[in-house]
């Protein structure tokens, strides 16, 4: 059994939903497991890269406005914009670590909860309560969790994590890696396909 | 006859190059011309977008190194890693646009010549004898082409050609706008040539 495909996500972005709407199928045609790891798009391009929001950048802002609906048409997944003022994914990525920590499938599940409770119903995942809203829909103990994400432990997971995803690179979302192999996109998942069926970046008759 | 794709490039991007190697053959097999139009990223990025030059952004700049030799590869583009210190196609712009002006498909012969001249030969495109030394071999009068990409109408006709990729909100290379769908990136063919195929963004069965 090859070593899982690690995707790195953070629940604000839109490409990010997208891809996690793709990658557990495209691994299983590829017998491969995928290990879903959190971060911090305010940490890695604020302050890390020292580049502005996305969304506040010119040209490149109009062009992902006209892109992301084409995209996820283009890929059958529904999609909605909702109002982004405010919105920070901390909470619900403590939570998806607090999970993840007692069973990763159930943090996948809580996950996918959270992405298209935002990219699909356009609701808010801020507030704790929505947080926890999303939890114990799956059967999770809502105080239980909510004590550990507010705990000095709950909250140095994450930053463990956003640190982990800087140290190997991760700098945009959805980002892959497989065997070492760096994929940053939703529309790089191609070449992750590539990547799993051939193993090397040998040019391929069309 | 459907319109022209627009292909908007800077000789001194990679993924530009990658584009460049790539369209003609794409729009041929869907019937279509392509419309190559030069722009600046310097301008573009460093002054209209306000971000740092893409291989001083930390993180990105060591994903782009990997990132250019393996997807060469896979497309089967011979690729070398030229020293940019200096390098910028003013020069070489203004010359393709003097020639397009005149032969539009005699100034695509120039552009690759200038491509395979910087990113297969590493050799420099700045200096006004490497461009000269390019269009001569095509048969061009160096003397005249000299003239006229020193004149203020030769400088003006790069300007305003800047202007209108800015206008366009063409913000990266390559850049290619097809029916006034626009798509950048060399990584995002697969996404026009599904636009040429099917002229919609219905998702369609794997």
């Amino acid at each position: 059994m090859s070593a899982p495909i690690e995707f790195y996500f953070d629940f604000i972005s839109p490409y990010g939903y997208l891809g996690a709407a793709q990658i557990e199928a495209l691994a299983a045609r590829h017998g491969r497991t995928v290990d879903w790891k959190p971060f911090l798009l305010g940490v890695t391009v604020l302050k890390v890269m020292g580049l502005k929001p996305l969304m506040e950048t010119p040209l490149k802002a109009d062009y992902i406005r006209h892109d992301k609906p084409r995209l996820a048409s283009l890929l059958g997944v529904p999609m909605t914009q909702p109002d982004m003022k405010g919105v920070t994914s901390v909470r619900a990525e403590r939570a998806f670590l607090s999970l993840k920590q007692r069973d990763p499938e159930l943090a996948k599940r809580f996950a996918r909860r959270v992405f298209e409770r935002l990219w699909q119903r356009g609701k808010d995942i801020t507030a704790m309560e929505a947080v926890l809203e999303e939890a114990t829909a799956l059967g999770v103990d809502g105080a239980a969790l909510r004590a550990d994400i507010e705990s000095p432990a709950g909250k140095a997971r994450l930053e463990a994590a956003v640190q982990e995803a800087v140290d190997k690179g991760v700098f945009g979302a959805p980002f892959f890696i497989a065997d070492g192999e760096p994929f940053w996109g939703s529309d790089r998942l191609w070449m992750l396909e590539h990547w799993l069926t051939h193993g090397n970046w040998s040019s391929q008759p069309r």
